[in-house]
C-alpha cells in the first residue's frame, strides 16, 4: 500500500484518482432521474401512475383476480400533488414490502422467463425515492393479503446503501385485501394532455378491458373506465428458454448453478424442445464434450462448442402458450368502442422468436374515420401510433421504438394512404414477450432488433391491406353509383322509344323491366371483380415483401 | 417469523413472493444490455470504441496531454472481432484499475460538478462485461503512469457481486505511459456504414481537433485523423453548484455530509453566488431557521422554507468558465475540412442553465453545398443533424433527442429550406454542460427539457438566418445577372442611337460610357437593398420568437 500511495504522488494524472468513488445505485437514478422517466412535471406524474398500475396489474394477473384499481391525484395547498392508488390485488406479504417498494433492482420479476409488464424490479422503488427527494416525505403503504389482517407502514428508501427505511409499522384486523399506497410528490403536474395521466389510463383500459379503473382528477371529477369483459387473461406462466436463445455465457451460468448432477440431464431438464434424443444427437457433434461429467465442470470452449453445434440442428419453435395476447376480439371492441371508427381491422399473427430463442407476438389494428387518428392544431387528422408493450401503454420515446420505425417503414401509398401524417388513421400495435428488451429503464421504447421490426412492419402492413380494399370497395362504391345513375338515365330514354317503336306497352312497364335487368346484371359483374381484385391484391403484396 | 411463515402460505398471491431476488446492477446490465448500447452489431462496436475512447479524451484532457489514440478492430478466425485500444493518457493506477473497469458504479466523474464525456462510472466495466458475456474470456490491460513502471492484468467482473476479478498481474520497467486496453468481443461486426467505427471516429475528429486518433480497419487499412490543433483545451474544472439549481432533497444530503459547523457558512462555502451579504438576505427570509446551528441539524421543512426563499431572491448567473466549447474557429474549420460546403455559418451563443442551476451552453453551426447533407438512396441530398454532447458525437436514438426536436421544430420555409428532408444541408449541434441529462445509460440523446430545446432551436435559428441571407444573395446575384444582361443590350442598342443622333463619337466609346454609368449606379442600388434586407429580416424573426 506504501508503494501505492507513492506512485500516485508522484506522477501527473493519478491525483485524478483521489476523486474515485463508489456509489449505489439510487444515487446513480437520484442523478439521472430522466432515465426513470422522471423528466417534466407531466410526464412525471404518468411515469409514477404508470409505475403503481403496472404493479397492480401484473399482481392481478398473476392471483387470477378481477382487477378493480383506483387512483386520485390531488393538489395539496403548498403545491405538492398526492396520489393514491389503492388495488383489489393479493397485497404484498410484510416481509417483502420493504424490498419491493423501497429497493433497487429487487423483486419476483427479473428473473423470470414469464410475461409481465414490469420486470426490473426498479420502478416502484424509483417511486418512493422520487416522493422523498421532491418532498422529504416518507411513503405510506397499506398492504391486505386477504386473512383479515392489515399492515401499514411508511417508507423511504436509504440512498447510500440502497435498502428501505421503514417506519410507523402497525398491523391490525381488518378487511382489506391488496395494496394501497399514498405518496407526495413536488415537480409533477396533472393536465389533460395527450401524455398525461387520464390518456395514460385510457389507454391501459383499452389494452385491458379485464379492469375496472377509477381515476378521480384534482377537481374532484371521476372517471370510470369501466370492465367491458369478465374474462381474466389467463395467469401467466414461467417458460424454459430455448436453446436457440442462450448464449455461451448464460449456458456457463445455468449450468455453474443447477443442481443436476450430468451435462446430459442439466440440458434436458433446462431447456425448451431439448429432449434425450436431442441431447444425444448434439454429444455426437461435440465428442469432445464428456455429457456425463457434471456441470460444474463445463469450461467457456466446452459450452461454445455446445452452442455453435445448437445452431446446426433442427429445432422445434419455443413453445408460446406463455404468450397472452389481448386477443383480436377484445381489440375491435376497444377500437370500435372509444374511437368509432367508420373501419377497422386486426391482424392475428403466429408467435415468431428474437435473439434466436425470445418468442413475442405482434398484435395490430388499423382503425379509419370516425375519432381515429391524432387531432391536429388545423382541427384535421394525422396518422396515430397507439404502442403498447404487454398491454402497456408507450406514451414517450417513440422516436426510438422499434413500433414507430415500423410504421414509418411502411409506404402507405401503396396501401391508399397518400400521406399517413395526414390520414385519419390509429395503428394500434402490441408487442407481446415474455422479454421486452426496452430502450432504457423508462420503459418507453422498444428497440429497434431487425425481426422485431419487421414482424411488427409485416403485422401492419396485413390489416393496411384490409383497409386498402375497403377504401378501394368505398371508391368503386361510388364509381358504381355514378355509373348506375347514368345508365339508368338512358334506360328512362330507352324505355320511351321502346314503347314508341313497339307501339304497345306502357313506358313505365318497359323501364321497370329495363332497370331490373340492369340492377341484376350489374351487381353479378361488381361482385365479380371485387373477389377478383381482392386476390390479386395479397397475391402481389407478398410477393414484394419477399423481394424487399 | 413463524407467523410471517404462516401467512405466506395461508394465503392466495403470496405465493408469488416465493419469487422474491436481489440482484447486482451488472445482472440487470447483463440482461438489459441494449440499454448500454449493446443492440445491433454494428453498434454494439461503435459503443466499445465509444466507451473507451470517450475514457481517453477525458483523462487527456484532465491531465492536460495531447491526445494521440491508437486503434485496431481485428476479425479472428473464430469470428471474434480483437479490439485494441492504446492512448498516451496519464493511465490508471494500479489500485484503482480493477474498480475503473471491472465495476459497475465506480469512477472518477459521477459526482463530480464538471464537464466531461463520460459521466456515468457504468461504460469501461460495461465493455469488460460484454466481452466476458459474449466470449467468456477476460479484458487485458497495460497502465503506465509514466514512471517508469509498467502495470498489466487481465480482468473479468464478477457479475453477481459487480466486482473485478482480476488475474495474471504483473509489473515491470518500461517506457509506456497510457492505457492499453485489448479486448475480444463475439456479436459484434465492424463496417463502414453511418454507424460504423470509422463514422464515429470521423465524428470524434471533427470534434476534437487537437487529437489524432489513429484507426486500423480489420482489412489492414489505417486511416488517420490528423490533429489539426496544437491548442490542448484548457483543463475542466469542477464547479459549485448554483442556489438556484438545488432542490430541498439536496440541501438536506449535503447539509448533512458537510464539515462546516455553521448553517450560514455551510451555505456560503458550499454554492457559488452565495455571498455571506446574500445569507444574511435570506436569513431574513426564513425568521424561523437558525443560521447558526449545525447544518447536520437541518429538518425538510427548514430546507424546503430556503429552497423557496432563494427563488425569491435576485441572482448572478452561475459561473460558466467551466464550460469547454469547441469553439467557433474550429468548427468552421472542421466542417470547411470534411464537408467542402459552399456556406457555413457559426453561431456563438452566450451559456444559459437549465434546472434553475446547471450552467450549459450550446454551439451550431450550418454548412450549406459541397459534401453537406446525408446521402440519400437516390444519390440526393438531405438535411443531416450532425449531434455532440461535449464533443462526444451521438450516432443513435436521434428520435428521442433534444437536438432532433429542435431541428424539427424550425420553421425551414421561413429561412429559405424549402424542405429539410430534401436540401444539401448539414446542422451540427454541440450540446455543452457539466451534466448532460442523457436519456438512458446508453448516452446517445439528450432529455427532450423545454430550456434546453428553446435555447438549442434558437442557436441553430440564428445560423439558418446567415444561410438564408446567403440563399437570398445567391438569388439575388442570378437575378441582378440576369436584370444586367437585358440593360447592357439596350446600352449596346442605345449607344448606337445615339452615336447616329448626335452625329459624333464612335458608338463604343459612349457604350463605355453608359456602360459604367449603369455598373456604378447598379452596385449602388442593390448594396441599399441588401442592408435594409438584412436589417428587416433579422427583426421580424425576433418578433416572431417572441410570439411563439
Amino acid at each position: 500500500m506504501e508503494d501505492e500511495k507513492e506512485i500516485e504522488n508522484e506522477v501527473n494524472g493519478s491525483e485524478i484518482f483521489k476523486e474515485f468513488r463508489e456509489y449505489s445505485v439510487v444515487e446513480f437514478f437520484k442523478k439521472n432521474r430522466q432515465m426513470l422517466g422522471f423528466a417534466g412535471k407531466v410526464r412525471s406524474l404518468t411515469t409514477i401512475v404508470h409505475e403503481y398500475t403496472t404493479n397492480s396489474l401484473d399482481a392481478c394477473e398473476e392471483a387470477h383476480i378481477l382487477p378493480e384499481m383506483m387512483i386520485k391525484v390531488e393538489d395539496l395547498p403548498d403545491g405538492h400533488v398526492k396520489v393514491t392508488i389503492q388495488d383489489n390485488g393479493p397485497g404484498i406479504p410484510q416481509s417483502h414490502l420493504g424490498k419491493a417498494m423501497g429497493m433497487m433492482l429487487a423483486g419476483t420479476k427479473f428473473h423470470r422467463y414469464m410475461q409481465q409488464r414490469g420486470q426490473q424490479g426498479i420502478g416502484g422503488a424509483g417511486c418512493t425515492l422520487f416522493s422523498q427527494i421532491t418532498t422529504g416525505k416518507a411513503t405510506k403503504m397499506r398492504s391486505g393479503l386477504g386473512d383479515g389482517k392489515v399492515y401499514e407502514c411508511e417508507m423511504k428508501i436509504d440512498v447510500k446503501n440502497n435498502q428501505p427505511l421503514i417506519t410507523n409499522q402497525s398491523e391490525f384486523m381488518g378487511n382489506f385485501r391488496g395494496l394501497r399506497v399514498e405518496a407526495e410528490f413536488a415537480e409533477v403536474k396533472y393536465d389533460k394532455s395527450e401524455h398525461g395521466v387520464y390518456e395514460y389510463l385510457k389507454r391501459t383500459a383499452m389494452a385491458n378491458p379485464h379492469a375496472q379503473i377509477t381515476l378521480i382528477e384534482p377537481t374532484g371529477e371521476k372517471h370510470v373506465f369501466q370492465r367491458v369483459s369478465d374474462k381474466i387473461p389467463e395467469k401467466p406462466t414461467e417458460i424454459q428458454p430455448h436453446p436457440l436463445g442462450v448464449t455461451t455465457g448464460d449456458l456457463i451460468d445455468i449450468a455453474h448453478r443447477t443442481d443436476s448432477r450430468k451435462l446430459s440431464s442439466f440440458l434436458s431438464n433446462t431447456f425448451s424442445r431439448m429432449s434425450s434424443a436431442k441431447v444425444e444427437e448434439l454429444a455426437k457433434l461435440v465428442p469432445t464434450v464428456n455429457f456425463e461429467k457434471s456441470p460444474k465442470d463445463l469450461k467457456w470452449p466446452e459450452a461454445e462448442a455446445i452452442v455453435n453445434s445448437v445452431k446446426t440442428l433442427k429445432w422445434i419453435a419455443p413453445p408460446t402458450d406463455a404468450l397472452r395476447p389481448i386477443g383480436s376480439d377484445q381489440i375491435d371492441k376497444a377500437l370500435k368502442n372509444i374511437l368509432a371508427p367508420e373501419f377497422v381491422s386486426v391482424s392475428e399473427r403466429k408467435p415468431k422468436v428474437f435473439r434466436g430463442g425470445i418468442p413475442f407476438m405482434v398484435e395490430a389494428a388499423i382503425a379509419y374515420g370516425g375519432n381515429s387518428g391524432r387531432a391536429k392544431a388545423d382541427e384535421s387528422k394525422g396518422g396515430d401510433i397507439i404502442r403498447y408493450a404487454n398491454r402497456v401503454p408507450l406514451m414517450f420515446d417513440g422516436g426510438s421504438c422499434a413500433i414507430t420505425e415500423a410504421v414509418k417503414n411502411i409506404d402507405w401509398k401503396r396501401y391508399d394512404i397518400k400521406d399517413f401524417d395526414n390520414a385519419p388513421v390509429s395503428v394500434f400495435t402490441n408487442f407481446v414477450s415474455v422479454h421486452v428488451p426496452y430502450t432504457g429503464t423508462g420503459k418507453q421504447a422498444i428497440t429497434m432488433e431487425d425481426e422485431i421490426v419487421e414482424e411488427i412492419r409485416y403485422a401492419i402492413m396485413e390489416v393496411a391491406r384490409d383497409l386498402q380494399v375497403y377504401l378501394r370497395g368505398k371508391v368503386r362504391e361510388m364509381d358504381k353509383e355514378t355509373k348506375k345513375k347514368i345508365i339508368m338515365r338512358y334506360v328512362k330514354e330507352l324505355s320511351m322509344d321502346l314503347a314508341d317503336l313497339a307501339g304497345e306497352g306502357a313506358p313505365a312497364d318497359i323501364e321497370k323491366k329495363l332497370a331490373n335487368l340492369v340492377e341484376n346484371k350489374y351487381e353479378k359483374i361488381e361482385g365479380d371483380a371485387e373477389e377478383a381484385g381482392k386476390v390479386e391484391g395479397v397475391k402481389e403484396d407478398e410477393e414484394n415483401e419477399k423481394e424487399e
